[in-house]
């Protein structure tokens, strides 16, 4: 992997505060420059206190400075004391980094129903605002870390308006493929100078096709959150929602969220492979989606991804229970380039192409349902006996 | 087990017609007197051809004698070729017993997407037709058998009006516990003499609380059955929807439902745990089923269950992702008599209560929000190495 760098007028750092017992636990990414700032958040009933805090300083603000994160406990399920420990976190920084409050957001991630272990956070903050630099961010990523078993990064450079733009992502997963509650945590920096509503924008579609294709609406954990921070360091032309510079700049931020995403689920919870499931030929997006994630998240279709068995009886069986009409009689089913359903009927493929079906790593099922032109894509993994021994003999 | 008798005027039998190995695999139930019949299948959008020819026949006819049922094969995504073997089926054996055609239901279940061996099954309808007894329960169950592990009856015998009525259910199941794609089969059968619309009536509603709570809607397989038949042998005065009648035969066949369905879940492919999740103080049952069956189905709640981990975050944030609102600032978790959250708030019972959690076979869980007097119960299962064996290797 090339060296990933921060942004321009971007520092970051990362240590041992105590929260856990060895491995780093607090992190942050600053930028002197005010940023603009963009955001979403799980859409799960039972959100996090740093998650309900940010929403509502994000409901006041569109300039943030900076985001403190630390593992080993998610403060969440802990009431009004939570929020309050959320609130201490934000002031402790800000004070120290000299911003206003509504500049600091705070995510956390780890356990559910504990409440946090303040003093350690609070006398780390300010040793860690001592640590910041421009090549902290290796120190930044570790210490977000729960049980994800690499470091999962992505940047690219682009040239817009003859202005060199950096943006740069760090993300956490490593649960579920669908993470029902292994919380996603994710910051994209950039020195892009971008509106307000153009960032916003972008980040909106790019999430819909990366973040959101493996954790969909009603099955997030409670702490999910992406941020996306831009502080102008970069001297381009403003970029405005619509124009070219905007769909150069869309461009970057999506291959960098698609990338994120793809390794969140590269490294879930005891995944050995993953598939992409493409759902086409659909009258909506809505749709196509919905059939996607219902085979991308049924156990039976994971245990045949796993098992490397060409069980298109399943998919079928998935899509018709998703909840979606279609005509079952127009299907096709494609497995690793080898078609096994087409208008509804088996087509019987030989023993020498179905052998070859499901044993790669990387999986792809494709179904076609022949009655419009839209399509989307669920990325899943394989269920395998270490995603049981990690799950089950995990303690709160 | 008491022995489990055939109501009067039912006979049943099952033999191995050759589409298993060595197994039985062709079961026939049949009452020379007509019955009343209700049914009611899966609401997958992929059904299997004998699904969709006894909802045609059923709109035709309310009345049926005998229902022939195959296992070893699913005949399902198999096309006009699928409907018309079952429509040979139904042809066949209805010549034989001398009934209407229509008065002939047909079930399958096994594998999905192959043609059926007609020849087998042709050969052994005119066969197990001369083997009919009222001892042949047994072996009917057995024929009806994939993976179970062991046969599931039920049977209550009630006095409605001086006359002794008789209610046995069959069933097999086997598969997940919510049976995405494992069939189930369940033929209830009654001497009763009862209306159609009374019947249709206590089917609907003991479904609910029972086949129902396994089993919710979109996450059915291709092929789940549940027929009720009463041919009036016992001689009793008419039970008609409503009245106290009513109510001892709705009782009776609640019963049957709900033991046959908590077989099913004990029986789950790899169960060593049943769970029961209660969601109770909701402003409606709907609401409450959601959010319990949310629950059970949930892949990290199993794994907790399973690991005997009680990891009550898990079973907040997937009701928290169900979809339904509720205040999680009203929501109590019991987990086997031990409260965890109180008014939402972690109430860190000790470690030697906190050691009695999930440690049995028969797990209870209890969500009350506290906002309303409705509630649901959803049997679920915990997930373990032998689920995945099972599901992983196991070949289309």
């Amino acid at each position: 992997m090339k060296k990933i760098r921060l942004p321009e007028g971007f520092v970051a750092g990362g240590m041992h505060c105590g929260l856990k017992k060895k491995r780093k636990d607090l992190a942050l990414f600053f930028s002197e420059r005010p940023c603009s700032v963009a955001a979403v958040f799980t859409t799960n009933l039972v959100k996090a206190a740093p998650v309900l805090l940010a929403q509502e300083q994000l409901s006041r603000t569109k300039k943030i400075n900076a985001v403190l994160v630390n593992s080993g406990n998610a403060n969440c399920m802990t009431g009004k004391r939570g929020l309050e420990d959320a609130r201490m976190m934000v002031k402790t920084a800000s004070g120290v980094l000299g911003v206003p409050e509504d500049a600091v957001l705070v995510s956390s991630t780890g356990v559910i129903g504990k409440y946090m272990n303040m003093d350690p956070v609070l006398d780390g903050i300010p040793k860690l605002a001592g640590m910041l630099s421009a090549d902290g961010l290796l120190d930044a990523v570790d210490a977000i870390m729960t049980t994800d078993r690499f470091r999962k990064m992505s940047s690219r450079v682009v040239k817009i308006g003859g202005a060199e733009v950096t943006l740069t992502g760090v993300t956490k997963g490593a649960g579920m493929i669908d993470p029902n509650m292994a919380t996603m945590l994710c910051y994209i920096m950039s020195d892009a100078r971008i509106t307000f509503g153009a960032l916003k924008k972008a980040l909106k579609e790019a999430a819909m096709g990366s973040f959101n294709a493996i954790t969909v609406d009603g099955d997030m954990s409670t702490n999910d959150t992406v941020v996306v921070m831009a502080n102008g360091a970069a001297g381009n032309r403003t970029i405005k929602a619509g124009n070219e510079d905007y769909r150069v700049f869309y461009r970057a931020l999506f291959e960098i969220s698609s990338e994120l995403a793809q390794l969140i689920v590269k490294d879930g919870e005891g995944t050995t492979k993953v598939m992409s499931v493409r759902v086409k030929g659909m009258k909506s997006v809505r749709d196509a989606k919905k059939i996607a994630h219902a085979i991308a998240n049924s156990l039976l279709v994971k245990c045949a991804v796993h098992g490397g068995d060409p069980n298109w009886g399943r998919i079928a069986s998935s899509a018709g229970s998703s909840g979606v009409k279609f005509d079952p009689s127009k299907m096709d089913i494609v497995l690793d380039g080898v078609t096994f359903l087409k208008n509804g009927e088996f087509t019987s493929p030989d023993k020498a192409h179905r052998d070859t079906v499901f044993k790669s790593k990387d999986i792809h099922i494709l179904v076609d349902m022949h009655t419009g032109s839209c399509e989307a894509v669920s990325y899943g993994c394989d269920l395998s006996r270490k995603y049981l021994a990690i799950n089950s003999y995990y303690t709160t």
